[in-house]
């Protein structure tokens, strides 16, 4: 691995909850090939990817979403994963944009913190007010769906000491990723067959994961889940990040493409179906990837409960509904492009919404760092913002 | 392209109906590279799949689904599509079962017609009768939920004529078509935001086409319709050969992927989905592509209308329900591996059904060449069954 300044290295407080073992195994692992990461790399079409070398191939014993090195941030490229375990490093502006926009960082909590280091690092290196402002925009502005972002990067601009806020922010991540599994165990009977979405593991999080770790929490007790992973096109991180993390775990998995979903529910007695969130607004309606919309719907159809596992940073106490959530649309090359190679005809035209929303009345609870919260939601969710920070109780 | 007895090749008679200007084009149209031809190849995963190489790429200025020749049956590889115009021939009882099994012939009734050729392709090479009927088995069984290709399967069995038997099928299969197209005007208004699913143009049935030939129908009407397609994972038949079709015919269209159709309902005023099918009980229940149940969930949500175009063949008089329909399960690396590159981590358990079941009652009506079949079908559909075949009133 490479830690330029490992001496410098200011180590992140770790609350007492934080789960104490690495979720990546202890032994280097790598089962692709260089061609095959550059295949994936133009695969998931993301125009500003820098595709790995043998130099930026390292891997590590406890792979970690983010790690803070006191000059740079360090990150997981996740567009390489389960394939290739390559950390990058992002010391400029240009260089944390780009690492959100190309989802290289992606989860709405993992981006929260990476965006609080990354306006830390911003102003340890900017001395110039109005640069910095600028810089901190163009952080903030990177994923316009994830509330975490501009919430965390608020949180660190107001911070007297912006890298120890950043460094809290991290810590309590964790702590809030350990809670909110511990909420979630009451909703995952004993060998529950449960249905995902998208990725919301430890690497979306840099914590212990949201809806993946309730599941993983639910396995470690001995409940025995199978769990059915949509593959979540068009980017695919449940087919490469949530099995691999499952895996890891040792948590029982079968893939399906997403629009399996309905006959998976229909014919396979799923017991439930959980996903993350990116932003919930006050009545419940709820931003997530695309695809979670249609998941809801069919969960309704068939009489099974569909839960929503975030910690409060991604409720928007500003926001009354869904329909004032902006869907981020992004490139159309990423649906008309299949594995590198052109499968629409030339100019094909795509529309790629990022996110759908699912209306709050579609939603059987939210599982939070406070527990379970269930309807009427109009009544349980303004509670939820009187409630005191964690950093306070913990 | 090769015809190596052109001199020798018997005319399909053409009713009256049949559309008479080419679907394809008149220019020689290939956009893509014979390298691109074999990573699409791998991309399928299609292990028996023979990819392409310069000698087997010809074009035509009007491109057939299926084609008899006298001894063979030449067919139009649809793996390769929309990039390379293909040309293949059948001449064996293994050419002729691997081209259904590995998808190079697919959509339910051009299997039909293929499989009809197919059958008196045997019946002309294998003197042995135990030998023909075992032939005509692997045949029968290629596809297990396609009802078209036991229909026709065992109609030209009967035949004392085999070979004009299976031409008096695809002619009539084209005359279908465009009936069923007629029998669609009335369901698509002006301007109309159609949804779709799979492919069911004129490559699926060796005709007009289905579903997409309402659709191409309306728009050749001055109806401007506007289509969402799917992309139909995993085998991308709406990327590669729905999108392709529309943009033949000059339709406008915008591909998404398979989960954005509920948001694309919610948001785009979507007036109605349209689809083919595989096999339809008698109390409506339909197989088709998996993703078809997903769909005409979220349209019954949204109280939008949801149309299956199908033609007799199609219905099963013999099935009450669809839960007797067997759910064909195809190899887990089409859902694993991801443009010829592995994506899932290895060993990855993946589950791949081809179709799923949609229930009667989420279906607003039938397009078929009857005219349009609504509910109850309880009623409607016996109905069908006592009506005499298109051949006997054209």
């Amino acid at each position: 691995m490479r830690h330029d300044n490992d001496s410098s290295v200011p180590s992140a407080r770790r609350p007492a909850r934080v789960l104490s073992r690495p979720l990546y195994g202890s032994h280097f692992r790598r089962y692709g090939l260089v061609e095959q990461s550059r295949a994936l790399c133009a695969a998931f079409s993301l125009p500003a990817a820098k595709t790995a070398s043998m130099d930026d191939l390292t891997s590590t014993s406890c792979l970690e979403a983010i790690r803070w090195t006191g000059d740079a941030i360090e990150y997981v490229d996740q567009r390489l994963l389960p394939h290739d375990e390559v950390i990058r490093r992002a010391a400029t502006v240009d260089e944390i944009e780009s690492a959100i926009k190309t989802l290289a960082v992606r989860g709405a909590p993992c981006i929260g913190v990476f965006g609080a280091y990354g306006v830390a690092l911003l102003r340890q290196v900017l001395s110039d007010d109005e640069a910095f402002r600028a810089a901190v925009r163009r952080v903030r502005d990177a994923r316009p769906t994830a509330v975490n972002l501009m919430w965390a990067v608020d949180r660190v601009l107001r911070a007297s000491d912006m890298v120890a806020e950043a460094q809290a922010i991290h810590a309590e991540q964790r702590a809030i990723d350990a809670r909110i599994s511990e909420a979630g165990a009451e909703i995952i009977p004993a060998d529950a067959r449960i249905l995902t979405h998208c990725n919301t593991g430890p690497i979306a999080t840099a914590g212990g994961g949201t809806a993946l770790g309730v599941i993983i929490a639910a396995a470690r007790a001995g409940r025995r889940p199978h769990v059915f992973v949509d593959e979540t096109r068009p980017l695919l991180q449940g087919a490469r990040l949530t099995y691999y993390e499952l895996a890891q775990a040792g948590v029982e998995a079968t893939l399906i493409v997403d629009s399996a979903a309905a006959l998976v529910m229909a014919r396979k007695n799923v017991d439930l179906v959980i996903v993350g969130a990116d932003r919930i607004a006050m009545n419940g309606d709820t931003a997530n990837k695309v695809g979670t919309y249609s998941l809801a719907i069919a969960a309704a159809h068939h009489g099974i409960p569909f839960y929503v596992a975030a910690p409060r940073s991604t409720f928007d106490f500003s926001l009354r509904s869904g329909a004032d959530i902006p869907i981020e649309e992004r490139p159309a090359d990423e649906v008309t492009s299949y594995g590198g190679a052109r499968i629409a005809p030339e100019g094909a035209r795509a529309y790629n919404p990022a996110f759908d929303v699912t209306p709050g009345h579609l939603i059987t609870a939210f599982v939070t760092e406070y527990g379970i919260i269930r309807p009427p939601y109009a009544e349980s969710l303004p509670d939820l913002e009187l409630r005191p920070n964690l950093i306070a109780v913990a």
